[in-house]
């Protein structure tokens, strides 16, 4: 049984774990801040020390690559990261430093790339033919696995879901456009609509969760005080789970899939989400889309990307198995 | 030399020519109104009317079979078109019924797809790898064809990109939803805004076009009054321009294709309408979707239906040959 050591880099943390080529296990899952603006050297060094560490909690096994998820967009045949206005770099040859520094092969594909194709493999859409997938975060990522092979279009850019245009003329997103599902249901911005709506008189017990700092207040904040029964929190999460159905429904109109994955942050807010997001979905999708699809929760949550990321080496390297139908 | 009888069953007309192998060749061009409200019984009588016209016009060549391409959802394995509010079927065996009657082998896909899929293989989107396209008329289809197989999603409705909700709460859509790119951009949805327009005020030569009756007012009409350089009939062709530049928008960010292929009489507006589409994609797309992607009008006009319907045949039949990269 061979590992591959799967490197899930983010913009606030980096993942890794060592992955079974089965998929029957992952083993030193350690996890450090990114801390991307200490420079692109710093960040490879912790991704360095992480991949070792990791790898010293799986004694004995052969290790016989690495693979990383990073934000993109970038090129998964030279193995570099053309762009990430979060971390900050440009033109950076993620892959091969990193494999350079470990000296062992090593693959690099998007991150919400490996976070779908992980819950593909070993998840919440295993074995599944026709699977997209949305990681909700600081930004919303998307993943498209079709007949088990991660879909990157012509350039190693399809799936951005989070800057489908919903709403025309709608909230200006991070982008530089307007009305991007992102601008509306990544997780900045459904603080920034729950501080909106405190701003203009709101009825809530939000302030009290930030003592009254309301730049403190996160999703997680929102959910926590949904999960309390505060009703403006809930009328957030309600509205959030509509906004995010119109992209789903878009989804499925589109691609007609078997699987819709939800994964990230969002999905702690539970059936409060999920049952709103579904109605949404009913409503908008057709009929013989809406009936074909589960619309699920991740079942991976922290190391989907890890798995993936792992899967795209072993898949490219020597052919996936144990897991999915490829 | 084999040939294929391709049939287009359009909600306006049907169109059947009998098309070589090779795809060299499309003889026997025919077409008359489906005038669907004759019933179901009519208008398979009249299709196979049409495909009899049709051969004649191939005399001595060998014919192998039919592609029929109707509007959907339908399932290509059963041949059997589920439901089609414009045409008034429900669960109808089109595929046997025509097979039956002209003896002949048959097929049958969506008509978007079958118009993409002739694109594809003889048309403006030939030998492409990633192949998005939309059919603007009565209503907008989609169709996705990628490495040479039209993508059909797990229940055979994948595409259905004039369903994509691009304005949240915006106009009313004839499936019930509100804001889908078809509630702006179908023709009659175009004629629709037009005389919204006009009844608010607009100052236009429009009404001149059809004597007074704003009821005679067509997307061609707007066409035509833009050509012949009426202001408001041209701001009528940038706004739908740049709302289905929304959409095309989308389509790159989740599909990253080389080739976005827009067919049917929107076209006909020419640099008018593509120029400014064009604008709004480079606005909207991510900069690697948007270099990487041709945004081109369908070079097989009034006959991509017909040239995609025989060649799925011919592809399921004996594998296609001739055209494209497959």
């Amino acid at each position: 049984m061979r590992y591959v050591v799967g490197v899930d880099v983010g913009g606030t943390n980096i993942v890794v774990g060592t992955v079974a080529e089965d998929g029957s296990e992952v083993l030193g899952v350690v996890s450090e801040p990114t801390l991307s603006d200490h420079g692109a050297d710093a960040v490879v060094a912790r991704i360095v020390k992480l991949a070792h560490a990791s790898i010293a909690e799986a004694p004995g096994k052969e290790i016989a690559g690495v693979g990383i998820g990073s934000p993109g967009p970038l090129n998964t045949k030279t193995g570099v990261v053309l762009l990430t206005p979060n971390l900050g770099w440009t033109n950076m040859p993620l892959r091969n430093r990193v494999a350079g520094a470990l000296g062992l092969p090593a693959t690099l594909d998007n991150d919400a790339n490996c976070a779908i194709f992980g819950e593909w493999w070993r998840g919440a859409a295993r074995g599944a033919e026709y699977v997209v997938g949305l990681t909700i975060g600081t930004g919303i990522g998307g993943g498209i696995v079709l007949g088990g092979q991660i879909y990157h279009g012509v350039s190693d850019v399809a799936g951005e879901f989070g800057h489908m245009t919903i709403d025309l003329a709608g909230r200006r997103c991070k982008c530089g456009n307007y009305g991007c599902l992102e601008a509306y249901a990544s997780g900045p911005a459904i603080a920034a609509r729950a501080v909106e709506g405190i701003e203009a008189g709101a009825d809530t017990a939000l302030p009290q969760y930030v003592e009254g700092d309301l730049a403190k207040i996160t999703a997680q904040v929102v959910y926590e005080a949904a999960h309390d029964g505060d009703a403006y929190a809930l009328d957030m999460v309600r509205e959030t789970a509509k906004l995010l159905g119109v992209g789903v429904a878009n989804i499925l109109n589109i691609f007609n899939p078997e699987v819709v994955v939800i994964c990230g942050g969002v999905t702690l807010a539970g059936d409060k989400l999920f049952a709103p997001l579904q109605s949404e979905v009913q409503r908008r999708a057709f009929k013989p889309a809406w009936e074909a699809c589960r619309i699920v929760p991740g079942a991976l949550q922290g190391t989907a990307g890890v798995y993936g990321a792992a899967a795209v080496f072993m898949q490219r390297t020597w052919g996936l198995g144990g897991g999915g139908t490829c």
